[in-house]
């Protein structure tokens, strides 16, 4: 190793950022992009991209984290707390359909590759800042206090995840979307 | 082949019944039972398995099949059709919910084994009842109109599931999953 190691290292870091960054374009097309498709299009070889990424399930998982980082980037420059819960509830939900929107069939990847768990647990940032908010809600008097917490925060969640789905299966006409989360989770979390 | 085949055939059916019967019992008890312990205790080498079901995904499968046929068995014997729609609803979310929770890991299997729309085809005769039952209710005036039947109906299903899923990451105490879903199903659905 010696001098050869940061070369080596360098190149293996720009390999995985290729990968990441090809395999997020490509499930973004196609939820069932293959492994080889994904090492083809990035200019790496297969063994090279398995060296990194040992199954298909490691390259999603990579990528959804990658995904969420980057969506965590994008929320946190949110103002929500100047804004009455409901209204900042609003907010939070058409930014995280924005988001979403985007990577929807990513999302859908995931879902086929990744254990649910999983995928609440990569969305632990964004999660926290729904539970964030809905807890304030709460405190203020406008949001529901009789379901609990972590059970409206994985409702949420779990909402935003079918309308991906829906879209995908043609069930749910892309541009209602938006609207329609809005107006679930007001139901679910707005005090009647 | 001749006078061998209905025997064979006979012998087949008596695997595939073993096969799917123990699956149920020991994806039931563990999510991540593998093939091969699910030949073990169903008495049949993994040949005969993979004979039958050619991988992980298509014997999880099955088990699904078999086992929303075995609700479909129960729900059909609910009498919906006398009550109103907001209590007809609360009848069905009770026993959808008792049923999935004998069943729960084995949702829990189901999610991470096959694609999410996969389980929704599988769950086409439940969900035909509830969207006959949604249907009622907005006819009635009962239950809401501005969001598409097709949405309720799959939010209705991916609630149930979150429940499941929270209960496994013990998030939810199972003894307050029918409570919560039924409130969460009612705010989401019922005219306020």
């Amino acid at each position: 190793m010696g001098k050869t190691t940061p070369p080596r290292r360098a190149d293996a870091e720009r390999n995985i950022a290729a990968i990441l960054a090809t395999a997020t374009r490509l499930l973004s097309a196609d939820p069932g992009a293959s492994v080889a498709e994904i090492a083809k299009a990035a200019g790496v070889g297969r063994v090279t991209l398995y060296g990194h990424f040992p199954s298909r399930e490691s390259l999603v998982d990579a990528v959804l984290e990658r995904a969420v980082d980057q969506a965590e980037q994008v929320l946190s420059g949110l103002d929500l707390d100047g804004l009455p819960a409901a209204e900042a509830l609003e907010r939070l939900v058409t930014s995280s359909w924005e988001i979403l929107d985007r990577h929807s069939r990513l999302f859908v990847a995931a879902d086929r590759a990744l254990p649910g768990e999983r995928i609440r647990e990569r969305h632990s940032g964004p999660l926290a800042r729904v539970e964030r908010l809905i807890g304030r809600g709460r405190d203020e008097g406008a949001f529901r206090t009789d379901l609990p917490l972590s059970w409206l925060v994985s409702t949420f969640l779990a909402v935003l995840h079918t309308a991906a789905g829906e879209i995908e299966a043609g069930r749910l006409p892309r541009e209602e979307a938006a609207g329609v989360l809005t107006e679930t989770l007001r139901s679910l979390l707005v005090t009647q």
